[in-house]
């Protein structure tokens, strides 16, 4: 995510913590009063969103200087310094809340996908993301995914072809479907098809799919489907990954697994901002 | 959440899914197609955000409707029919993501607070959330914990003053803090201050505290900071509440308990969008 | 105000007032061109708004200072040095609308705020303001009242709970609509109930409000109400209270005095740009 | 003020003053609640805003409707009925503040407006605004103006020229001046030049000015500007107008009195919404 | 373009060209003036945009009706009719000028377009444009090379990959560029390589490019690049493609041009607005 | 256009082509990467937006410095080189094609503005723009007219007042509605009418309007509509100029001659950014 877009989405969560105003730091905390605090693992896991919160602070009070002692895809221990913040006690009170609501749950959806990834160590297969993200957060999200190791699948709606079974009814078959897209799509992308049997595996394949898509199969199913298509696409299993066996999943054969359960069921990385 | 907030965030969540625009779909789907389709849970829950799934449709094409089986707030069990959909095809296809990433996502937080609160049936305690929410959707993921059976705790800085160890260090004392929120802060608002030890309970109280937080207390100081309060001031219990037994610390007496994790770590509610 | 909301409303204005273009200042001043100015008093009054001025000028051309001779909330005699502006004379000239129409609303709202602090000097009254206030300004309104020594009263619907009239006649009576407030707003807010009778009053009083507003009372009812109150809630007294006499109002022992005058009916203090 | 830019204003001003919600009408006033309520005038004046006023009501709730007995621009007495208003009680309980703020200052303005033409019956003089607006409602203001009788002078920076003494200064006199704006903007705008002097006005009469504004020059100093004029260019008084005898002032022959007060120091008109 | 993109670009582009208010049009025109008006070719071409012309009339006045004679795609002849319009007389003043920029623009882009695969007709190739769009209108402009019969490249940078020179000589060549961009990028985007001689197309190929693009070469090394290629990748030819003789270049067997010239040097076809 | 408004236009500019990221990018060019280059012209002509330009690239990385090697205005030979940059080679290559596809377009305008001036050297009139320039760009553009040495006509409907054929006849005659435009638009603002025939011009005279527009007529029509006014208003000849003899036109002696193909049919300049 650029920094054009990263601020936009800081100022925007800081104006919904803020609302007209944080009145209790008003109060309480003289202008000129300045501290310093640290970031602290209070659970082990993969650390993201270091350089989110750093921006967070500098856009409430540019004099805020976050220095990192960790980077986004170190694992830290239960108690590691992740980092320290030092300015303006009442900018870093302010944005202590968003800060933390950010990198806690970057950091929770790094740390999965580190497990997932981990999970299926020596097979050939890739975990990807979906696009069940928080609306607003997706491009963070898949950021985090990345930093844990993962794949990005399509960003949005413009930015791959996914035909699934409603797209396939109404377009009168799956090779009327392929061919409607090739017609129709920038000559940059690849044609995904879902399938949920053998026989529509072969008739994507026969369509000139780039991509399958093994929606919802068992293990036995997929390992036959990745036979049958040996090679001349691309084979992706999906279908509440997040609760299956992905080791076992993985040595079908299949070249992505795509997980939704690494952004839309996240566990937040336990992190604690202590000030000295 | 008005409706002048609500749409907004759905046309941005929109337009974060959408890009540049749905070429699957427009590629596949004749623009005069028609299609039904059934919201259906696949767990065992309680179902929030119907309306606003339906304002997803809405604002892609105002011909689809949703027609509601159940309402916010309902149990669902497995299988059961949430709501139908009528309407083009490609206005379905299009929202399909996005209503449910909201969906899910609110069912999950209901759901999760309804068993909170059952947990502390029988109590006087009540559960409350916190700003531990995801960036962008705290209106929403507050009207679920409401949905839920939950209380809102403040809704931004603004809303709220609580006083916690950096505002009273900063501010030389409880006493000190206590004073200078009460001549700040509009006089509709109730002081809140955050104690970690009977002994603070005791300042907090001599304070003029109006609301006192047991910050990370076990179950016999939380016990003793209700005797030592007898009424004087509201307690509130917080500090990793999502691990704790709600039970056990609702029978210590305090009027509320603060849970983070209701908003930070949402299991999304599995629910599935069946064309006809 | 934070900056963030403070930047954006300043450009927003700034916008209004620029156009597609100062298209004066385009043709007739040279881009080197570098000024000297001085905003001058020219009637007595309390100054407020140099900072929200200072910002003007430094979002149009950062290379602008603006050096403070007084701080907001100082009492200007006419003819007084407020403060002096350097930097390139297109941005001064263009901003100089803007930055004045600002300056001296405010200082106009501090002086009359003051005014009334003045008037009641010696009572234990405060003064406090209302949401009368101009679209789009209310967070610089508000703050020029805590400027000119007035307290806040909420800063919109959200922030504060106060029953009329109408939501006690909808809810059934003044016991059920505080109840109801009760159970649904975040246990942070009072619950405030106007009352326009001392039965009335009563019945708030009985219902357990924490605040009661008394609406359009004669001196001697409002004398009756804090004697019936007795200190178990606080007491407000509202009602054109800008075309009252407030040191008679305040003798009757209320705790606050509403005054919506101050920012629905500002004289403002004039101040002139001076250039060297 | 076209409906694009009504709208987005009124959104935002709803936006300041509900902030995350009306939570006294969310939990007094039943959804299905529906009310009769009445706009009266508490004091004489030139009524406006009263579209304005509809607007607000429609985008929070279009199945409300106002029913204008009125029209912008009528004298309504003190207790005057000004419009009905029936809908659902939510909508006209949480808009109701927005709306009379609006009202109330646009009729304020209309008021003084029409008291300054009415000042200056018979005479050949035109009354005028300034932009000494409020930022942010400066269409709305200029159009209150309008409503009382009054003329608008430019709207912004880009869509009018007035050469004023810092522009001359750094121009290299009045002739440059003119000769620089009347080669630089475009061909449908008048060139109008400030004048503090008898002197200047023959200098800018000399330059080819179409308009000289008198700027704080005596009523004699005035009768001789228009006199060396003598119809060879439009003349404007200006200069604290709004504490002037404008029946004097108009008199001296001048075309245009531009008064800053009309909107920088307005008087709300006294309206209220009762409820029935 | 859905609608949500397209009428914000509607807005604001009527925003610009509205500013403060149509004064010419508030002056002359009375409110309840109704018009019949129709467009009209002045000049033969490709018509696109009445969908666009419609939007913009309905946001300023949602009474006036747009019927449509011809649909996007269609060629008109000079003088033919390509749609009426009724309604308020304001509405359609006010709207004609937005709708008929973006009319032209868009029809004269189709025109090209529609030219330009003529220019190639019976050949295998297929016209694209590229991202030289005017800032602002990309998606109405690639929507209008759809309607003239041209295919889109990528809508922006982060959907589709594009590695030209620097992105090579950074990356350490071909090879490793390509290998970094299949790491990196979702799975279904294919990567496309950029080459100016006989070498590095050769280089592209053995790197497993699925695209190559062939920049600024000449019809035989084009020839001799396709004969290499040999359909084991897709072959676009770039360079100053407007300037080129399509039919030339299209029989070397390439199956794309991409053509800037199409959106970056645009001559509008003349339409014009015909009041009864 | 002040920095304000040109900051919103790039930002704009850039979402629309960075989109989610420029993943070409992001996989092949390392983070501390950087680079030189050179605009180079490619095409004689003028320059125009090379602060655009130097814009683009600061607003995405603010370490990027564009140094100018010619200045808006200059007339650039084939070759030229107009400008160098140097920073970090991201920035470099994502906002390449924003700042090239501005400074084409602008020096196309420019250039063409230009000829157009020079076609008419030695007679009085000058060339001006219109209100057909590309939605989003017209502040832009009439800055490139204004830098080929052109005039701009007014902005917006909001800042000039042109009075056509269908004002005319909805106003009740020239007469009327010149009358009508006299009482209503802002004193700084002159009064244009547009005339087809001898017997209009006449009768706009007598209107007394300040500016006569030509509308669609033959030279010797001019020639006599310019004798018949003989100075007592401006004139503009209007009305497909950018396919007429502008010498010819000029000769008539007509003030002024507004060409919209100068902004509606623009040819780009070719400039090319080349990396050392």
């Amino acid at each position: 995510m650029d920094i054009i877009g990263l601020d936009a989405l800081i100022l925007s969560a800081l104006r919904e913590d803020i609302g007209t105003g944080d009145i209790t730091t008003a109060c309480c905390i003289p202008e000129d009063n300045r501290s310093e605090a640290r970031f602290l693992a209070k659970a082990d896991g993969v650390v993201c969103g270091i350089g989110v919160a750093a921006r967070v602070f500098h856009l409430l009070d540019a004099r805020t200087a976050l220095i990192p002692c960790m980077k986004d895809g170190d694992r830290a221990q239960k108690g590691a310094l992740i980092a320290e913040l030092r300015g303006p006690s009442r900018g870093i009170l302010t944005g202590e809340r968003v800060a933390l609501n950010l990198m806690q749950r970057l950091s929770g959806i790094a740390t999965a996908t580190a497990a997932a990834v981990e999970a299926m160590a020596g097979t050939g297969a890739k975990i990807c993301d979906t696009r069940k993200s928080v609306p607003g957060l997706r491009m963070l999200e898949k950021y985090a995914v990345r930093v844990g190791g993962g794949r990005n699948h399509r960003f949005n709606l413009a930015d791959g072809v996914l035909i699934k079974d409603n797209h396939i009814a109404a377009s009168g078959g799956i090779a009327a479907a392929v061919r409607a897209a090739r017609d129709y799509v920038p000559h940059g992308m690849k044609i995904e098809v879902e399938a949920g049997t053998l026989g529509e595996v072969g008739q994507a394949l026969e369509a000139g799919a780039d991509i399958i898509l093994l929606d919802n199969m068992s293990v036995p199913q997929m390992r036959a489907a990745v036979a049958l298509v040996s090679g001349r696409a691309l084979t992706e299993a999906s279908g509440n990954m997040g609760e299956r066996d992905l080791a076992e999943v993985a040595k079908t054969g299949v070249d992505f697994i795509s997980v939704g359960a690494l952004t839309h069921s996240v566990k937040a990385l336990d992190i604690s901002l202590r000030f000295k």
